[in-house]
């Protein structure tokens, strides 16, 4: 179970990294959206391996095809089934996977989970499976663009120690896409590729922090009291693989306000509703004030690192591991794209919710 | 929508501050369970305002009734109602929120997503709706204590920039409990209870950090992908009120570590597969991995502030506003239980999904 | 679990025929429809008992109490909880029942899935139970013919071999409610009652069959493949205590002609759409077009006979059993406000879920 | 919306009859299930058009082929992703449903509730749809005969006026499937197959009833009050496309006895609770009571006949249609299957339900 994400658009992933494929299937897609494989090519080419000297060289296509739910190119409001085939299986070089459970992976609580696991470069824990996440953010972000108003965007904000500095209200695409580690901030960016072309030649791995924007997104999406707009959205992020955090506005820097200066007033402009800061990350109260949303996810430095490592086998003894092959020092390029598509499942499924039971956008 | 959560132990609260009360329905509670009223009073006592000299010092009994789904002091496996009465209603005190939209409230994104809202003391984005959550949350730890040997406990790990040393295998609820603001290092709750003091007397308020641990957790509980346990308990945080970020083990601070640094080492110890270091917070590839999970959430400070703030008013022209009446300077004491609540809701869901699917706890 | 029903208007029922009453919680409700315990009682008073000399004499006043999500008597879009007291407790008259598992009732099962049971007048499998539908259903039928012109009715169409004639497109709410047996065709009616009276007093029952009618569905409601339209309501009536059958449109008659004469002609009519015959019943593939919905549910005969019967009790030992006390011959005039409740609760939660998705009613 | 059925065993359906196909993506399968297409081919050969002289002569050989969730031949308890090529595709025959909406079949309802439609060959209303339904029960029935062993049976039980003589209790699958009608009753399948001869020769369709046995239930299945067993089943029946009607145990009968005469009477027998009757159809209080379930599913005759009707087109004028091309005289035969189907998804989801509340099967 688990493997469905939201509510009036409703997304179920499968796949394992090794196997028939990956995919997605949306149900609840609003009908008549123009859609072809074109739209959703682009962020599946973002998302994947390969694609710069700084990422895992793992060569896939991951080729999008739509196999139902569209009709002369335009959506028909049946489900939407999605399926990358995979490529590059290679399973002779993960034999020893087999054998031992690899340091802060999910080989072990898979196997102490189902009693059974697919050793085969991850299987379902592997990044690959965020493939049908993309597929499907890419569906969500068209209808959010086309029908709400609502940009969506996302980038590295941070590389271990090296932070950057983005107004996440006019930073554009082409300003993140400029750079192979997609930080908008250039000097920043250049060091963040030192530093991660340091780490992979140390067969070692960092993290750091991804920012995501939406801007446009109207007041009253969200949904109180579980399923407010922050809560979804955190769990969108933590869901991801790799993970550890998630704040929104002023985050665990606002424990250190007081409430005078957390608050946002509320000052008329432009005859709307305006706050003059922005502490609150624009919701409040679970629901979109009509500011721009952003918030930040701190991902921890992929596991697997080119070094031996003390672990335990399947007999239960104690041994050492040592990976071998393709080694990603940094997932954050590749995260980005994976953070912008579930910041799009959950505004889009808010946005079909409140239209809904309110009548409205 | 959105007043539900959990899949196989749902709980859906329901209630506005003002009115006949709040509660909660619990669908999914295994019978056969002892329960009665005493097993959910506790909790809610630390809920309460009133309790101390540094909460807020409204005055409500809070006393729970089980309306429904036991029998002779034992669960039927039926839903379980829960219902506490309103007492302490001022609709007068309220009159200028009729009119004004307080500031980092919820007031304008109410009245915005439904055109409608319950202006008397903030409605169903009042505090009080936490209290059918504590209220399940009870219910949820009885069933983890008894029939699954797992503790979770809370406190206070931060207030404003006062950070407390805890050991979060070790802790104690007594240790907890000792002091008003529920922090169990001495020396800093001593400066907490200061700092919330000046801070009250100044009008003012401040936020923090509350950490929690869950000790007992058989390895094998979450579904990935998106119920990850960490997903889920992350989603139930950020629905708290006030709460800005959830971190999971190494959090955002796992960030700033190479894979090397981070990577939870397996070693075997008393015949199980346990991890040397712990930066994973218990879960690994969204499945508990058999170690203590431990987590913190971010809280602002509350909204709420005895100072004239810059406002608007319903017919949207600027104006001012100043709170009167009873004034909270720090959640984090009450906030304890409704993360543990919390917590409890999200375990004893995935403890009874692992058991349906699996066929073992 | 499983108390709960719909998915944007959802419902949560709750409680007991014996302990603290029974209840119902709304989530998703649109906000600002004028609601208050006016709207709900005149469908509680017929459902209750006692109403009149051909139903079970049990005597309760079933007051109706709104304890959340309205405010100057509108609705807020937040959780409605509304809150039936029971006052009829007479455990004393169930004490054989703690022995006996009563043949063709809940007792037998109900312990054997649970290992537990309130065998206070049938616990949870109590007819009471539909009270928290039944409130739930009035708010739901408020809704339909406020916003979407849709307007619901049912009534007996046969007591065990005598049927009536009801023309399901004209018949009105006073010609129904013009008899206690609340069927429409007058010569029919008294024949029923006659038969029901007849039977009491033989201490046996009777079951029977309630055909309902939705009026102004506009096209377009109905969730393919799974939740098409008949499919929820067939799941909401055969959800009723009693029910052990539902069909729409031609039904089981429908088997038996070909497919020539069963088929629904289109003709346009007044600019529209329109069906010259309707053995459709108003859906076709599952969604509703904009014919008249119609469909019946077969009701047993209740299973409490004033008789002696065979049966086994919870030593497992063979004995018998005689109900006694209070005896309600035909469930059938109750059965009629339940099953417009069912049929509300399914119409509106598909209006709402088609607004979500396509963005029109 | 409405894509996916099932609670802890989810399956979600996706595809149209013209496209890439069909297929279904099951959620919540229990792992280390052995599981290999040749599980799944049997049913879905028994589904299949142009399997006899009496069916649907369109030709597809609908090869089902596992994407995911299997490794090594065994469930990994991942999602299963199962896919049917589509390979009849002949648009060109399809052409005139471009502009005309046929008579009983959904082309009109999907134009209005979408604005859009495929209209070849019905799209996603299609029969073909019930593929991806069928797949997945055949991995239920596997869980459900290898875990608990339940067996699940259906069969023709009438072709218009033409009924079977079956024991529910006794007949086997062999007994089934010795005739091309799936009816058990050699001399009344004997004279259906002459009937639908006569009706295909004439252009005609016929309908009737399947009546569906499940074995080996044991008691505590089913979660009142909503997701009562016969509520499920009742639903997953009525979402089969040409459904009418559903009635388990007595059904419609039922209501002509009184309540002596329906009552099954409880006696032990080899040292368990049993009914001496079962009109209930093997559930009490929407709880399986360990007996035999038994139900009837009603069909409508085909909606496709070779002759001219009276209809309207997309441009809302009165015309007429005359289907061509291949014609299903009736869909009885091929009905059996998807019957077992949904009755497998049904009690295997209410398994895991049990197993997960009560931790017992």
């Amino acid at each position: 179970m688990g493997n469905s994400f939201g509510h009036l658009f409703r997304v179920t992933t499968w796949g394992e990294s090794h196997g028939g494929g990956v995919g997605v299937v949306i149900d609840g897609c609003p009908p008549r959206l123009a859609l072809t494989e074109a739209d959703i090519q682009p962020d599946l080419d973002r998302r994947r391996p390969g694609q710069s000297s700084i990422v895992s060289p793992r060569q896939e296509a991951d080729r999008a095809r739509i196999l139902s739910g569209t009709f002369e190119g335009r959506t028909l409001g049946t489900p939407i089934s999605i399926w990358v085939q995979n490529q590059d299986a290679r399973p002779e070089a993960y034999s020893e996977m087999a054998e031992k459970f690899r340091p802060s992976h999910a080989d072990y609580t898979y196997q102490a989970k189902f009693g059974i696991r697919n050793w085969q470069g991850g299987g379902r824990s592997s990044a690959r499976e965020t493939i049908g996440r993309v597929a499907a953010g890419a569906v969500a972000r068209k209808i959010l663009r086309e029908q709400f108003g609502v940009a969506i965007l996302a980038y590295v904000k941070q590389v271990q120690r090296i932070g950057a500095r983005v107004d996440y209200e006019r930073v554009t695409f082409e300003e993140i896409e400029a750079s192979i580690v997609r930080c908008p901030d250039r000097v920043a960016a250049e060091k963040m590729i030192r530093l991660i072309e340091r780490t992979r030649r140390a067969g070692d791995s960092v993290g750091g922090i991804v920012e995501c924007a939406a801007r446009g997104v109207p007041p009253g999406w969200g949904e109180p009291v579980f399923d407010r707009l922050e809560a979804d959205l955190g769990k969108g992020m933590l869901s991801l693989p790799a993970s550890k955090g998630f704040e929104i506005g002023s985050g665990f820097g606002g424990a250190l306000l007081t409430g005078l200066q957390h608050n946002d007033a509320f000052r008329m402009k432009g005859g709307k509703v305006r706050t003059v800061t922005n502490n609150s990350g624009g919701v409040q109260g679970g629901i979109s004030n009509g500011e721009t949303i952003y918030f930040r996810v701190a991902f921890k430095p992929v596991a697997t690192v080119m070094r031996e490592q003390e672990t335990v086998d399947v007999r239960l003894e104690n041994t050492t591991l040592k990976a071998r092959g393709r080694h990603d020092p940094c997932v954050l390029p590749r995260a980005v794209p994976m953070v912008e598509a579930m910041a799009a499942l959950v505004l889009v499924d808010h946005a079909l919710r409140q239209r809904g039971q309110c009548g409205n956008p």
